[in-house]
């Protein structure tokens, strides 16, 4: 079913995604498991910007940027567009013209595997993307893919409609009908964190208030003469 | 003819070359016919730049920046300094003093396949530079190359002389001869662009504006029930 | 001797440490003989920071961050912590917690050859950290390592209590011992090459002022018209 | 539901999946419509082997195997063992011990996003491995991860029982359910191909057998003087 | 002139040819002033082989084959088909289906920056292919490109007839008119080499043969106790 | 210290290396505590060849092998030489006509971070060699370096005369004083991994012979059924 547009997939509720922005990638996919990280290779194209919204999926053909227009007319307020390609490809499939396209539709951001173009302007725009590269070069306007079925990118899956998060430290997914649990323990995260927080600022030690300590059973703490002494004598 | 520094290769006329500055790389690129990006790996050491000028050339051997001392007496006011490796190297070859030494010939940045070193001071002198590492590691003077002389940069050959335009995006290079009518397509896209803009802005589709869906012929648009149907019974 | 934590290494004298942080990387590294450099994967999470400090070294198990919290407690003002992996991760073993434990010990920031997260919060407090990757992924804290013994990182051995320079060029270590000697080098480089500077400045060239011609003895400084001539003939 | 071990999979016919492995990994992701391929990392241990099963999936944490040992139990006779880490790990999670188990449960061989070592003992015991890295470094059993779940390796997905074919071109799955279908689109396919081998091989032209003339409307077939005319003049 | 294609460009001399794929890539690359070598990306699939041929060039879209096609109309005995992509592509452009059709034209073999498969019946065949990768992953016709025109790959520009050998160090491209002279250098350095070999194969040194020793003078030859010494000391 | 050959480092007992040989690369690297492999980028240049000898060490600029001639007089019977640049870098610093040399020395192998070339002649010639590249890309002889100093490659720290053992899984170092201890652990390891093979291969489990059924407490062993539901209700 590569050939397909999925026209109505189920979104996660927007009032409970906007709640996941609040909290941040790292605190939302500790939150969850430590799962659904998208990998560090897709980096954001401004600081300082955190963003959820439902998943808009889209598969493009490598140099061939067909299926993001289709996918334009089956956004949503709220939605954040992601995009994959079939094979490895470092192409500029997305710019200025495409996200005012986007934009005009309420779409909050991009996350990409190929190349972004326009940077610039994209940040004055501002609308936010996440992508694996940066790049000039153009796309043709060819081959059918497909929007709004699963995809996966940086090792994840992401279905249609999936909560998307991110913010400097890169993207994180949630799926739909988790989002309502992730944003109670990530709201318990936060509360948990902030005491420890607290803590560690006084001096406390995290070898102490995680309990850490028996793990080093088998440590040697040394001095350094000890340690020249018996790298000596091997 | 490895060892040669050419000493009056023509240049690109300095006045068309400003107005590609103006268009920038991605606009320049695809008014060419989608030719001459340097590819992803060149990126900018700071943000909000956008130069154009004609290309000096530069062939080093990896680990060594003898060439580049070379390559200042050449320099020409306007000039743009294009430096290659005979075989790919990180090595920290180009710094402020050398920068210092170009400003003062009129040379309005540079494009490199190595690494950059005194990033800050570089941004602190507004000395804008495009490079595919940045590394403080040091290089030797002791192997000639070449001044001027055709070179390989990102998979494009960029001939000494030819037109370069670099901003966040990367680098795009111009044949010389061809600066004038790069000029004239890209006013022209760029007019078209804005046409483009205002309609898609105005929540008129791509699909429409561009006709692509006669592309999509063989797409089937179904709903979320029909897809995971589908998706059971293979 | 993989399980080993040293509890007091001799640590490079931290007034002699603050001047290094006067020179930066590319002039301490050029001084001491083009040495010490860690190489262009260590890239700095904030722009325009310049520190340095005796090294606090972490050998962590990859995806494991126990060893960190065994760290802290080893930790002196003035350190920088310098934390390896046993083999190649980019997992997200740093984040704020650790950075405000740290920071209630006085220690200066952070070099890693695994991943970073809550970049955004660490941009914020003030801790300035230099990693291989960004990357919220979370590790386990299960399998022991090491502390303050020497490790390897971007190729250079690093041995606790070395001196840590850090800027946006990268990364650079100066063997304790060699503390004293690096900051009188240092300090004749940069008066040396303010007085380059200055000759470059008007208009000198590097050519004249290194003495280079006599290498270039075997290229041909050739008119284009020339070299497209040689280059027809071969 | 990270840490499960699910007991009972479904796996694809085994007569159906040994028919595929007889079309090979290029074929059958062809038939299928150009899906499934885990594309160019996976790289082969032996070079001549062609091998199909029914995928015994296991997730593991970087650098540690605790969780191969678990899916040994879990292994039937046809098995082909698939193995992702929750992060990029080169580490040689994988060598002749636990090939020695899997072999007395009559797995047919393994496909890992880490690293493989013992390569010459695996070679020797006709083992078939395809692995992202080979590396010898070693890895602990400390954290669990899960048997016979969905996984993602080399951008696809793969859940227990899927089919995976593996050759020297690489590795490929194919959905349990999409099985019978494979085996008759791939012999389809290779009817189809053996014909037009015979058909280019006596020197007709792909051009004219696949219809592709019609899609060169635009180029233009010049004489290689009329080319070097239009280069000078641009 | 993207989408040309140049029907009649002259070849390199076969003779002349034949001769250089005696000598060998290395051989070749230095005699001719270590130039042409297309970088250690490109690797056989096949070991033991070395040939050489006239360069028939081709240029494609990024997971698009459609200019192969065209190629292979263009193809003359003894020719090498030498593939790029105007962006970088892994996938399998190239199969056994292709090589059938230009083995019935007399083509020697493959060099190609994106990815190939069939690859055991490639070796089957005896038809050989250096390759960027090896990728089962499908590619569509639709997009023009080129054939015959000047393409870079691997930092090289190859020109249309110019000769390329190839065996297991990889690839190298020699100037159409230079060949001549190519085989002549090599037939030299053949010579010299052998005479060389044989001196040091006696125990004679290369400080002495090649009168290195005068660059050694700033090397300090010392014991290791001296070295031990100096290293405490700094 | 850079410019410094040292003539007579002590060497690991050649004896006790020969039976770190019989062991291997996997074998010797756990049996001293998981340490001392290089990694996964070192590959052999041939099939199934275990070597072990004593490193002689070379420091030598990118691109350039003059110091590798000067080590060639400080070979003695036995040695593998063991070669790093300053920076990376890919070329071919090493070739048939050094390999001449040093087999004329008696020396019994190569290891090296930067590429090899004549790489169908040194199989031939059966000297085997295990680098990070392979290419005929040329090198010069300009810049001094050093020999029989410590070096880093791969990660690892080795010192002139420390063991180096290399096989088709990479390459591992033993510290020069610990090579008795390295034979003893090594020869112990073999023993009871001869004793747990033959258990596995009558079928016993890892989870059983090395105790892990504890480590999996918080494991859930599900049914396939039991597994959808959790999926289904989250």
């Amino acid at each position: 079913m590569l050939n397909v547009v999925v026209t109505d997939p189920p979104r996660a509720d927007l009032a409970q995604v906007d709640r996941l922005a609040e909290y941040g990638v790292a605190t939302v996919h500790e939150a969850i498991g430590r799962r659904g990280y998208l990998g560090p290779q897709l980096r954001p194209n401004q600081q300082g910007t955190r963003i959820a919204g439902p998943a808009l999926t889209v598969v493009c053909w490598p140099g061939d940027n067909l299926m993001i227009h289709v996918a334009v007319e089956q956004a949503k307020p709220g939605d954040i567009i992601v995009i994959t390609t079939t094979s490895p490809s470092t192409d500029g499939a997305f710019g200025e013209l495409l996200a005012t396209s986007l934009v005009a539709r309420g779409v909050r951001g991009l996350v990409m595997g190929a190349g972004l173009r326009d940077t610039q302007e994209l940040r004055d725009m501002g609308f936010p993307a996440w992508t694996a590269h940066v790049s000039a070069q153009g796309t043709v306007k060819e081959t059918p893919g497909a929007v709004n079925v699963p995809v996966v990118l940086g090792g994840q899956v992401i279905r249609p409609g999936d909560a998307i998060v991110a913010d400097d430290d890169g993207v994180c997914v949630v799926p739909r009908v988790e989002v309502g649990q992730a944003v109670a323990k990530s709201a318990a995260r936060v509360a948990k964190e902030d005491a420890t927080r607290q803590r560690l600022a006084a001096g406390e030690l995290g070898l102490d208030i995680y309990g850490l300590r028996p793990k080093l059973a088998k440590v040697a703490f040394i001095t350094a003469d000890e340690y020249s002494r018996r790298a000596g004598e091997v």
